[in-house]
């Protein structure tokens, strides 16, 4: 299921990983990509790399603190790299690894998909709330 | 764009939506789909349409309470419908409404490609680590 720096184990047939399992690594880093924070970095980094202030911007409501451990996060997975210029003054650059490329415009079809049809949703959200009594 | 019941709210050129700004609904919606039980549900719910303790054993890990409020925050979101059987005992099955079956389509796409590719991301981990000294 899981390998060491030496070599990766590959299964060519089907992934030994399954993140329904709680104890799969694989459900970790889901929760990295799609967490509150990691999707919106992800999407955000999809569209160009960036520096950690034009980040906080663009991922509006995060905190500094929030947004340093998602890049942590995310730079641990091998998804997003950090590149420190030497320039002066210094400055250091995030951008996505071609893992997380691949992984971040499977996340853009999502949210693609879930802000075109945001109408349906409100539609069914004032449906459900009058039959709810809510 | 879609349409409500009192006409459609039509905008080709782009979705008016975008789950980057805070206070779009579109951000509530996206973290109800990716939320740590929210994509597993959908997930399961892909498979086939379930029993609430069969959707229990299948997303291993989720109290009943949180798979209770995950159901009901993508019922209201019209994602997943739920269809009480006048059977003796009663019983009640959820399953995916047509947005929630393409919903669950792009999550089943991520969730693929993260689960195909953990070894490369336990490789960055392991690399991280021993970089990072943790």
């Amino acid at each position: 299921m899981s390998e060491t720096a030496s070599g990766p184990v590959q299964d060519d047939s089907e992934s030994a990983f399954d993140v329904f399992s709680r104890r799969c690594p694989s459900r970790e880093t889901l929760e990295h990509v799609t967490g509150r924070w990691g999707g919106l970095t992800l999407g955000a980094l999809h569209e160009s790399g960036a520096r950690f202030n034009e980040l906080r911007r663009r991922v509006d409501g995060v905190s500094e603190k929030m947004l340093s451990q998602t890049l942590h996060a995310l730079e641990r997975d091998g998804l997003v790299h950090r590149e420190a210029q030497l320039t002066n003054p210094p400055r250091v650059d995030y951008g996505l690894t071609p893992l997380g490329s691949q992984v971040a415009e499977r996340l853009m079809d999502l949210i693609e998909l879930v802000e075109g049809r945001m109408p349906e949703v409100v539609e069914a959200r004032s449906r459900y709330d009058a039959t709810h009594g809510a």
